[in-house]
């Protein structure tokens, strides 16, 4: 059978992995530096990233945040204040330990043995410590809670086997920080932004995620409670999106947020922290991009259309690029997602052909072409990213302006509606151990090949069960779901009594 | 004769360096951290912040710049590619020289010297040979050409004398980086950067600078010309609150941005280098803040209307309040400045006068009280932070909502106004070495004294008289300012000939 060629190689049956690679790179989204595990995120990658930005920062400033800014480095001390905390991060510290350079006998620089620091900082893998320590300064009285801040920041976590946007060194995120009067309040609040994190990948993300609690083995290093969003991606593996912590007084008792309540007591403030990163980047593209590369979902778009203007000869060239121009302006000002549609038209001299090839690649949602052919029909061809490259509509100047905001809904829609049929398709109801392993076990040992999903299971709830799941099969819990219904149900691993269902999945 | 008390104690004419700590302290802008000259950005001055993001960054990208993100660490390799630069910076760079953290014997955490770095990494004091070593990889032809990019991030450049906002180890900034394949392109966007620098201080932080380049001593290291504006604050001193660099093959011949050029030969490229830094935050406090603390001015302000409820009676707070949500949804949809007009009512249950004095010392352009009695009248009270606390208008709510928007331009221009005259006042025209060292010494050396200002004075070029003017009195060339027309002179510390004169002050 003769496969047609793709503009992405290996294709993603062939091998994900590579695949993955092949389409960051194709799509301009980021690259890696010299720099061990970090990335440059690239203009189109970071207009992305800006585009989810302003989302959620809307989001949190409508659920009353606001956005402040704690220092890079923590001093090693306050690490060791939540002793959980310190022990689940050591291991992917970068530390400063001077803080000036100077030359050495043979002309080189090397950091001035006498500016080494009394204490070593640590680049913030993670704020709680630090931003508790501030907020100690700042509650007094139950008068002072709640406090609701968030920060968008870089951050730092050493990497041994780095990938570009899923795990790097440093990667940029943003967390929430906020110190509550009662405990009821602050699971209030990380269950409130649970649901912001949840909104946010189905409106914007157009990726399904299932809501639910990590087990115990897979919690934030100091939480109490670590709620998370999972979604599937096309090798069928989880990706977890979002994590919100429910913190407890661990982190506030290590700090010393402390106030005195209502009742003229002195108590400890319940802390929760929440964060998204630029992995959910490499979540959009795992869960959207094809063959030919990047699928961007509309809302999230640095840019909605794409014009290319044909140019074959001179003496049309003025009048195309008049009319581009043109389109471009009207187009502009049409209502999309909250804001207008954002128009470029590509006007550099390179052929035609490779010029539309790259749009498809980096995944623009809409190509719209002009040439000197339309223009004495008076029409533009236009091209959806979630259709085929082949694919095209011809339609009026006046017809494109006025339907554009609307494909860009319906391309928005379909991707969603793709990427959840693809994971109903994928998540399976296992009840026995042999079904169990034989799902997640590869028929094909020679080659990476695509297989398994999420599995809905019971779990007893013993971490030895969870561990002998992860030794023999690489499959962890990825979350008991927030909806699990209390169904009575064997133990996929040891057999004994589970009160319900969890999911199961290799992931990311 | 008696003098009014003020909110800020001590005054700006009694001691203009605590008086400033005070305004940061009251304002609530900004806090020193734990972590030695690093700050925490509490949310009012991180909201300055995000709104003069806002308006630079749509300034580059109406300039054709777009946003990208390069690693926070350099190898210390990078570094060295061009002499001066590692020079200028050796003595303020953090230095990383390990990867993890281990248990010492005693149960505290260390670096772990088996994670020592084979190559320490810098974190990055500015980004000029991380990027080009990118810049590198992707400029192969004169096709790849102009690259203009943008970077939002934070950068360390470790301070013996660490000051709020002024000089801090950690600050935030924008750095642009751009190659060319001309001089002339490099040149023009040098100039061009400048320009938007200067029309961001006059529009929208209503702060009055003079445009210039910078003596060869004052350069960035490595720059060929370092283009600057300057501002006056309010103790009479200059302060840099802009740079752009035309950083000439300096840094392309470091980095080996290389390129293929039309007559195909190898050429280097033509870089610049441009930044702001949350430093305009403190040049706007020292422009304008006054002895009752911060003034924000309009077009920057987080918030530009504060509605405070007077509930003195449980019967009438419900219609107080009702009215105050009802004018912050009208003032709301009223336009201003790009956007429209951003309100708060302030509903804390706390003292009316104490409320009133903290937006006061916060510096919120409006302030609108409503109470029982002006909902009988249905007028409201307005008054204007660049107003005495006492005065204020008395207008109905309609009248309110639609002279909002045109009494913040007015704050916005009156702002501007003052801080102009209060520069054209303070800077004179010096010719004599005697009057020039008599302007900048203080009468009186018992206590700090404001004085000086700027001089316009004939230098004859030679870094030596430079030198001897900074060593005497602590003054320096400003900058060699844009405009200045040929004019022959005698040098004002050494009496040999000048073609014009330059502006020399104290300075931040």
């Amino acid at each position: 059978m003769s496969q047609s060629k793709t503009a992405i190689s290996p294709r993603r049956d062939e091998d994900f992995s590579e695949w993955y690679q092949q389409v960051v790179r194709s799509a301009d989204l980021a690259e890696n530096s010299d720099v061990r595990g970090c990335m440059v995120i690239k203009p189109w990658g970071y207009g992305i990233w800006e585009s989810m930005q302003r989302v959620l920062d809307r989001m949190f400033k409508e659920t009353g945040h606001k956005n402040a800014y704690f220092p890079l480095f923590i001093p090693l001390s306050y690490m060791q204040k939540e002793a959980d905390h310190v022990e689940g991060f050591a291991k992917e510290c970068a530390v400063v330990t001077h803080h000036r350079l100077e030359l050495d006998g043979e002309g080189k620089m090397r950091p001035a043995p006498s500016a080494k620091l009394t204490e070593p900082l640590v680049v913030r893998p993670t704020s709680e410590t630090i931003i508790g320590a501030t907020y100690a300064k700042w509650v007094q009285s139950y008068r002072d809670l709640p406090i609701l801040i968030n920060q968008w920041a870089n951050v730092v976590r050493w990497e041994m086997r780095p990938r570009l946007f899923l795990r790097t060194a440093e990667f940029l995120w943003q967390e929430g920080h906020t110190a509550h009067e009662t405990e009821a309040e602050a699971i209030e609040e990380t269950e409130k932004m649970l649901g912001v994190y949840e909104q946010f990948a189905r409106e914007y993300l157009a990726v399904p995620v299932f809501c639910g609690e990590k087990s115990e083995g897979e919690r934030f290093p100091g939480a109490v409670k670590t709620l998370c969003i999972e979604a599937m991606v096309q090798d069928r593996k989880a990706i977890q999106a979002g994590t919100s912590h429910f913190l407890g007084q661990n982190f506030s008792r290590g700090s010393g947020i402390k106030f005195v309540s209502r009742n003229n007591t002195e108590e400890f403030a319940w802390t929760t922290s929440w964060g998204v990163s630029t992995r959910l980047i490499g979540t959009v593209i795992m869960a959207h991009a094809d063959d030919d590369g990047m699928i961007v979902p509309p809302k999230i778009a640095p840019t909605h259309v794409v014009i290319l203007p044909v140019t074959p000869k001179p003496e049309s060239r003025d009048a195309v690029l008049a009319a581009a121009k043109e389109l471009q302006k009207q187009l502009s000002s049409r209502p999309f997602s909250g804001g207008t549609v954002q128009v470029e038209v590509d006007q550099r001299d390179i052929g035609g052909g490779t010029k539309n090839w790259e749009w498809i690649k980096k995944g623009a949602p809409i190509r719209i072409e002009i040439g000197p052919r339309d223009l004495e029909k008076g029409s533009v061809a236009l091209a959806r990213r979630d259709q085929s490259p082949k694919e095209k509509q011809f339609l009026s100047m006046e017809e494109a302006v006025e339907q554009v905001p609307a494909i860009l809904e319906a391309i928005q829609a379909n991707l969603y509606e793709k990427a959840l049929a693809y994971r109903e398709a994928n998540t399976v109801t296992i009840d026995s151990k042999e079904e169990f392993y034989a799902f997640f076990t590869a028929k094909n040992t020679e080659k990476p090949e695509i297989h398994g999903g999420f599995a809905r299971a019971h779990w007893c709830g013993n971490p030895k069960c969870e561990e002998q799941i992860k030794t023999d099969l690489k499959v962890t819990i990825r979350c008991i779901p927030s909806d699990a219904t209390a169904e009575k149900g064997a133990c996929i691993s040891c057999g004994n009594a589970s009160p319900k269902r969890v999911i199961l999945a290799k992931s990311y």
